[in-house]
């Protein structure tokens, strides 16, 4: 899974990255979001959107998107 | 870009995810990792593996993968 912070909610992970890398020499940086990846092996994929909603993600500030193993 | 611990080192959040699931009733959960997600817009893609080597990843527990949006 895929955890993002939802638009138009304070990331200040992001922003921190976004102001350090030119600090570094790194330029052209826009718009950075850090958020969270989520692996797992589950045997009933379909538990997994409740899972977000109840442990994994904070559904009043972040969206979470469920990704299949290719 | 998508950061993960490195397999054999302790991954302490991914150990309480997997204890906390079969707690709230979600069971056949394994191999649990979390990692972060990093998302950003830049000038020139060259620059990435360095600047995950440089701030984004810690490598010497952590590997990153860098993925160009589809």
């Amino acid at each position: 899974m895929l955890i993002r912070p939802k638009a138009g909610i304070l990331d200040p992970q992001g922003l921190a990255v976004e102001r350090a890398l030119p600090a570094l020499g790194f330029g052209g940086v826009r718009e950075v979001h850090v958020g969270r990846l989520i692996e797992l092996e589950v045997a009933d994929v379909a538990q997994l959107p409740q899972m977000c909603e109840q442990l994994l993600a904070n559904p009043l500030i972040e969206d979470y998107e469920i990704i299949a193993p290719a």
